[in-house]
């Protein structure tokens, strides 16, 4: 991987290890940045997906912006990368922007999310500058007023424009667009049926963004939505931008706000197994741009910048965790059982969503693929399976596996079940290795911990 | 709780709070010393189940011991209760070990399980004591053999026995007792399929006892086995203590070793909601010790040592996790949203097994509850849910919500997705309050992070 020897840095690092590729996660960035920011700095050999051109034509009026979601995997080297490639940075907690914040990301490509954003959280933003906040139930624009209002009285804000006055709040509004990933279809009782966004009745998102608009401290920029995750067509994607684009001029009509931004989230599915075809993002987003360069055009609209928020595409299979075998165990006529060393703990979502994996063996590359077998692993729980039934070359305890595809929401849904400590992170870049997350140790794991005390 | 005003805690320590009640956990714990350990110092109405008279002649001759399964709910303060109690101590990874050892928890207490364990841990629990170690599969017998040679040979292994010879590492074998429980039915090819423990088959078995046998280091004592979790039957482990006891027997007849020790695990099930109706102890406990006493004194054996390890009926119960609410949210004729501040991060299993719990909003007491509403997590994931349509009183933003019954794998099982930090864990006993484990803080979340190296 990227010239280094995974057996290698399985010994140097120990296991389990999660390993990034950063020739994986750059071709990734290019290959958003052409098809989304009209960057043509990359090659066509470095993009896997070339052969699907894009539309050039229908990508030239609107503007882009492309914000790393960075729930799929985020650390200081991760948030380090993202700016250095000039993305920008969806963080959904106060949490992952205290993580950017920390690594030097620059507030005003940070677009905060989440759907239940406390006062602290609120507070996080609104101190660490322009911050972008996509509001997402009513009480937040009120919450982001009393906040500010209290910062500048307490005189912890001096947020000042070019003109002398207090900088507002740049806020988008998440819109519920009722699209229905399944089975392509609007089902408006469907997805309406969600805890993210405002429903779209005109009666709920027009005085929403009216107060908004009235506020001193908020200035509404645009609306947002999500369709799903891990999709694979881009019909909800499609309509849901049809409904975001309704919003933007019923705003106009009503309120008389040019909202400039529609941010349309992410979701673009990646390859597990070879069940998944990957499509190139140009596939989601020329579509999307047109829409929105078209319907703009009909409506006598400004022309709104577009924002994707891709993050499973960009780390997911950069990323791969190494284990090493342990037990095996082979029941007559109807398993054989090959266990390593980590397992739910590291990775939660075959348990959670019965999501599929590929692996192999890293020190038998060139021995036949010719078992069957289920990968386990080292929790007390049935439950604790990673692959069941993959093709594996014959596995011995000491053996290396690599699951691949694991880079995002492996180690950002980590565990301490069974006192497992949260495993390292290694960044391969040309033929070297470096740790950009340091394995957790048994003393850390108590750290937190008091002694009950003696009354 | 305990005397505690919940309310006044959240505000004290923050939310989401996991609250631990002392005296719930002296309950249980009183319950099955009563019910397996002949201990009578608890008064009837300590016991919650009293109605269900032990029967004392039959567990009049097993001897018995209780080990706390500690992965349900393990910290240094949770360490310290259980030594205290005189229970025992299951752990099933080195952390866990760790976390034992650190609280000062004697080794002879503490049995050592695994279904993959590696050979730090090995060394770990070897190093530690007289550890005993549930041997899980072929191979480990030889690590344990190869690791203590090791260990000797390097001057770091002295543990001597009254007779000035190095006493051996006790190990149970685990077993798989084909003993499936849903349905109550033996299923020979159900739950044979399991990365758990030795196949009962005669070729199997007795050769790897045997091994261990003869092995120098490593003496056979017992035989281990656990059937499931959420058990409210007995078939199940009843079934499964007759194969254990077969097994014993053979070992005497083919081996002529006398196993001492009978290991028939947990999985008795507790009271989450109004469908689950938890059972006394000596529900499960009076019939597996009268099988142990029959079945021996039929087929002149030695009487064994009946173990059972109960985890989450010590610790379920005794916790709740407070919450603040958030957003609210009514999507007209469809759902009420009351969103929490924390959810799938403090609280998987609703996502991973669907598991059910129930709420209430502790600073609205006395106020009808005449709501359904679902309670969601703030996570950015669909499937960050609490609990789906549960009746709560009215809510406002800022109430303090109680999810009941969170003491097991809550806190045990709590992950950073979203960066969220794992909640503090506070102790109440008898109108008093105690931190035993305090909050994460966002620079901890980040304190293993490593910046990226200049090439």
């Amino acid at each position: 991987m990227d010239g280094v020897d995974l057996a290698d840095l399985a010994k140097e690092y120990g296991t389990p290890l999660y390993v990034m590729s950063m020739a994986t996660l750059e071709r990734n960035i290019a290959e958003v940045k052409k098809a989304f920011l009209g960057d043509d700095a990359m090659t066509e050999t470095d993009c896997a997906v070339a052969e699907f051109a894009r539309a050039e034509a229908e990508t030239a009026r609107a503007k882009t912006e492309v914000a790393y979601a960075s729930k799929a995997f985020l650390c200081t080297a991760m948030a380090q990368i993202i700016e250095r490639s000039g993305l920008s940075l969806d963080v959904v907690s106060g949490g992952e922007l205290f993580t950017a914040l920390r690594a030097g990301f620059p507030p005003e490509r940070i677009i905060f999310h989440g759907s239940n954003k406390t006062p602290q959280e609120i507070e996080a933003a609104v101190l660490a500058g322009d911050v972008r906040i996509v509001v997402d139930a009513d009480g937040e624009v009120d919450m982001i007023e009393r906040i500010y209002e209290k910062l500048v009285s307490e005189g912890r804000l001096a947020r000042r424009g070019a003109d002398g006055a207090d900088m507002p709040v740049r806020v988008l509004f998440r819109i519920n667009p009722r699209v229905d990933i399944h089975g392509h279809e609007y089902i408006s009782t469907g997805k309406a049926d969600s805890k993210f966004g405002f429903s779209i009745d005109e009666d709920v998102i027009y005085p929403a963004i009216g107060r908004a608009a009235a506020a001193e401290r908020v200035r509404p920029v645009g609306v947002h939505f999500h369709v799903g995750s891990q999709v694979f067509d881009n019909t909800a994607h499609k309509a849901a931008v049809g409904e975001a684009l309704k919003v933007v001029k019923g705003v106009k009509d009503r309120l008389g706000v040019e909202l400039s931004e529609v941010n349309v989230g992410g979701g673009f599915g990646i390859r597990y197994t070879d069940g998944d075809v990957r499509k190139p993002y140009s596939y989601f987003t020329d579509p999307i741009v047109g829409l929105v360069n078209e319907y703009c055009e009909a409506n006598g609209l400004a022309v709104p910048k577009v924002i994707i928020e891709p993050g499973r595409s960009i780390v997911g299979d950069a990323g791969l965790t190494l284990y090493t075998v342990g037990s095996i165990r082979e029941i007559a006529g109807i398993r054989k059982f090959v266990s390593v060393d980590g397992g739910m703990t590291d990775n939660i979502r075959p348990a959670l969503y019965e999501a599929k994996y590929e692996a192999a063996i890293v020190n038998r590359a060139g021995e036949p693929v010719n078992e069957t077998v289920t990968i386990v692993g080292k929790c007390c729980e049935s439950g604790d399976m990673l692959i069941k039934d993959t093709r594996l070359a014959h596995a011995e305890s000491g053996d290396i596996l690599a699951v691949f595809t694991t880079g995002a929401y492996g180690y950002s849904m980590a565990s301490n079940y069974n006192k497992q400590p949260i495993p390292a992170v290694v960044l391969v870049d040309g033929g070297k290795a470096q740790l950009i997350v340091r394995r957790q140790t048994y003393e850390e794991l108590a750290a937190r911990d008091l002694p009950l005390s003696e009354h």
